[in-house]
């Protein structure tokens, strides 16, 4: 089983599925994080080569336990993308202050557990990429994103620390900062009133995905951001 | 009563001190928050307009509690001081997963339960302020800091949520970034070889807290940078 | 003549003028540097201790030239503020290239010059400050700023790459990033509709530059950001 | 004659040439600029589609003299890449002013004269690119950079507002911040101690140029960080 491997977590609709196309297309064997099985099980039965896994990331113990089926069914992933978010809308004073604990657990946490589990194959095997999908939340707080933009301004400096520690050891980490509103059915739908070029195509994030996995490692870009040619910034 | 009230969480010998002398001098009544109460004890002893009230900000329920504590002492806090924090060393392997969480319940979510205690009393009466001690960790991620710059990074961008949200209601927050070791017993005796100006003075990061919670409202300052006059950066 | 000295650079009728009258009223004795003669005569008239010296600060022999004046009329300034700003306002299509060349040496040549002329004796001293008034653009490039903003982020850049040259021996260098229009006679006319609170007040930019000039040397801002209490952002 | 065109400024024997290679690979015909004449003759000869063109782009006559020398050989350009630059090494203290003022010129009024040229082609085109080579100077004010980081900050901060102008036009304009020594003669003699690894490749960075050129114009990057594996940042 030469083929190399790539985990997904997050696998909804949009980039996730998107992503699990572009690997697989590129001869990589995909794995699928998500909880809910029955859009793995859809997801599987498209893509071949693609194998689901149902998982929670924000718990450590479910990601130990996938990983160790990952390992055993398809081996150690060369690829480990986090694009399972936890989000929300409202300010600070009108969400329940849970919600910003749990996207915290999900989108910082989550990735703590999966670049503690999935690294230290890739440090010994001196190559591999973490590669984080994120968006401009991380870098801003508007006050309708209370309850978001704090994890994901957490997300992209932890990914910031692991990517200085693992870089030295062959291991690229990068963080996708999408400065737009995903091409989806749902945000079709809310955002009627604009035209295609409003929105960012899942099937572009997941190219740019392929193309920063894929770097010579001379010259590795960590802060990736990505926008609409129209979008107003 | 009609001296304004300062509340500082995470009263500790350095910054926290300094800053309830400074309030206190400057005919603030102040209301320390801390785990330890025996050195509320020895504060109160200290600064006869002090008071202190024994919590942990991690916990919304002690935070609600000690409120109506202060509420009925001494009367509604016009300036909040987070000033709490919970630290770490270690890479990401390095360190237990479980710190990371547990700097951000207190470092971040202990800023947010503040401030929904808080901020309504301060928006009724159009005027307040709200301030949090950070660093550069929380704009930089180096590998040591992990399990920490995370979680201040998920608090400078809360805290702008909340800058945005509750400038316009006369309610001014503002974020500290410390670029500095402090001059602390603890930190003098690890960096013994280091001459006095390495160290940031806890009295200095008091007075400039003072001046910006102080600063004419049609010229606030959000981000505080401060370092010490001989720093490499 | 024991008063310690204080060049602003720029002394128009807004931040110039109240930068004059504030270190006047501090003791210091000033010299005020701007291409209009009528203006500095005003000036010199209203402030007793004020001294006008006209310059174009893009020049270098002109700062020369004055500068041996002031030193014989008034001593060594320890403060020196960089006010002089050149603008313009249109797209990179619009304006005249020479627009953003002349800019670029009033707002980065001219800080050079000053620097360069006035920081060794400072240096000797081992004290003293250089304070420079930029803006948002400085950070940012908005499409109808393409003139100017490049030429307030090279004064940017440059006034740090001075401050970490100059922090270790003791003198001061600090950047305000002012993120609202001024209020001035002809701001106000422009923007008729909008309520006092929209604007910043010269007073108060002076007051804070007052402040970052005498903060301890402890805890010294490089990056200070000031904007009204009700500007979005 | 329906190959793009590619023009590229600033052929050294780096980056410069490297993009030449990738961009005649990629079935450009390119224009090269550069005011070394020997230089231009050797790439012609290296590469049969390449033509070279002298000029010294601070100067817009110049510019605009080969800009029509250019449209009559080859065509309208669809690829502008401004590779030139002026360099200089000293602290505000030893460097001459005139260096920075001649860095100026080049890096960022060269910009200008060259987006004022072509972009208008390529805005009635409806598509097009402009990349900018930069580095982290343009980020960062380091002592011994304050004769160039300056002018490499107003080139970016010129590009972001030709970006968000021309983006809407459907002319993509990019900025690469490379955070590395590039991999040359004089660099190899320089930093003899260094392993390979410590270098960026010009071969790479011209492949990123060709993936920014040509990335789907639903998910464009703007600024474009690049750096060695190993390198510490």
């Amino acid at each position: 089983m030469s083929a190399p491997i790539c985990l997904i977590s997050g696998v909804g609709p949009g980039t996730g599925s998107a992503l699990a196309k572009r690997f697989t297309e590129g001869g990589y064997r995909v794995a699928l994080l998500a909880r809910n099985e029955a859009r793995l099980a859809a997801l599987e039965k498209e893509l071949v080569t693609a194998k689901g896994y149902p998982c929670d990331v924000s718990d450590a113990a479910q990601i130990d336990h996938v990983a160790s089926q990952i390992e055993r069914d398809l081996g150690s992933p060369s690829v480990v993308i986090h694009n399972a978010v936890g989000g929300a809308f409202g300010t600070f004073r009108e969400i329940d202050p849970s919600i910003l604990n749990r996207n915290f657990q999900v989108n910082t946490m989550g990735l703590l557990y999966l670049a503690r589990r999935f690294s230290p194959a890739m440090i010994d095997a001196k190559k591999g990429a973490i590669i984080v999908t994120g968006n401009t939340s991380a870098l801003r707080g508007k006050p309708s994103f209370a309850g978001f933009a704090p994890t994901k301004a957490a997300q992209r400096i932890l990914a910031e620390a692991m990517a200085r520690e693992l870089g030295p050891n062959g291991v690229h980490v990068a963080y996708l900062v999408v400065d737009a509103v995903i091409d989806l059915a749902w945000t079709r739908e809310r955002f009627k009133d604009r035209p295609d070029e409003f929105f960012i195509k899942p099937k572009a994030i997941a190219e740019e995905i392929w193309h920063v996995v894929h770097q010579d490692r001379s010259a590795w870009s960590f802060n990736v951001e990505l926008r609409p040619f129209g979008e107003t910034w």
